[in-house]
């Protein structure tokens, strides 16, 4: 099995993704708000570009969530933030969301056999997914304002780090997963060291949402992969 | 002091190296090959895109170089492996050298104030003079076939070693830097396998060009650092 790393969007072309499994790394914070609802009861997340198609997307029983520069936008019902996405609020609710890479990243790898989702929560569970859909992988980093991010690149190297335990010994990886396992490999020990080192990180402890990357940090809490499913996340149930 | 690192030329855009130091890494072969020939005592690297322009550039007494596929290009001097620049070769010659990526990730470079490049070979040499020339540094990955390159990235991430070492404990890494210091620190005891499991080090083991990796994945045997000067590299001098 083939298994390559895109390090950003800005990377990444749809011919890469034919015939293959996606998994879009967005930890900070996209991947890790969109297993939480999910885990947390959500019905679906429905990814979207601009705050104008999430309006318009909003039926009855609908929650708007994302963020604009970090912080919630206005009118929403919820930001970013995944400890907002508790069962309370989002049990059997469809969530539509709005984040500034990762609508992009799901856009791009949209011609992939199946898309799943993944942040530290849940990459076990992405990495033992991957290895029961039978593609090449694919793993495309969300990244921060269309460069690579710090965060992506270590949740990518920690997918492989899954996939290798998982089984998959005869892995072939390209160039960049190399790199990123290493990278990972390097860190393993300091997870929200990472987080908090890299410019995403850097921009939320600003922010004061410290809290926010505690919660991302947290690894394979999540047995839960979501997947795309026509303009929508739901669960993977296998 | 700000260090960047850039993914592949691909990733560069010429804006980037305004009022920088650019080192440009090209492990496996041109900045292995270059420090090489000129330690040995070649007067002058000229790096050129095309075997048209090596040609029209050559005058009396000087030695073509360079590869294509991998291979020496046919009615030149010398190939692009490291022991065929031994000083009793390349001793005050001048060399119009032409490979496929180390060139255009010259050009792209081109702008910075200063431009050196770097191997495994005078990591630490490098690592020194850049923070000699007082200016923000981008470290280039010169890739292969347009996308990042396994080889330049440990490269990339020994010189971040090399930095730190030196004393420049305030240096401010980038995400991919980050990553790239993570992935050497990760693989340091093991820069031949390191090497040799990237897809330009595979390419060489196919065509019996071990003795080349082995060669390249030297580190810090030479005190050199090429400089780029006008059209040519010749070694700073300090």
């Amino acid at each position: 099995m083939q298994v390559e790393v895109i390090s950003s969007v800005n990377e990444a072309s749809q011919a890469r993704f034919h015939h293959k499994t996606a998994i879009v790394v967005d930890v900070l914070r996209a991947g890790s708000t969109i297993v939480t609802a999910l885990a947390a009861g959500a019905e679906a997340i429905v990814p979207v570009e601009t705050v104008m198609e999430a309006k318009a997307a909003q039926m009855a029983g609908d929650l708007l969530g994302g963020e604009r520069f970090c912080r919630k936008i206005s009118g929403f019902d919820l930001g970013n933030s995944p400890d907002e996405y508790e069962a309370s609020a989002v049990r059997a609710r469809r969530i539509i969301l709005t984040t500034t890479n990762g609508t992009r990243a799901l856009q791009k790898s949209a011609r992939a056999d199946y898309v799943l989702t993944a942040a530290l929560m849940n990459a076990a569970a992405c990495a033992r997914a991957a290895l029961s859909l039978r593609r090449d992988v694919v793993i495309l980093c969300a990244g921060y304002n269309d460069a690579f991010a710090a965060e992506d690149g270590f949740g990518a190297g920690l997918l492989l780090e899954r996939m290798t335990q998982a089984g998959m010994n005869a892995l072939e990886l390209d160039d960049f997963a190399l790199a990123m396992l290493g990278f990972y490999r390097s860190r393993s020990a300091y997870a929200l060291e990472t987080l908090a080192s890299g410019a995403t990180g850097k921009r939320l402890l600003k922010l004061g949402l410290q809290r926010d990357i505690e919660a991302c940090a947290e690894i394979d809490i999540y047995k839960d992969v979501p997947i795309l499913q026509g303009e929508k996340l739901v669960l993977l149930t296998r």
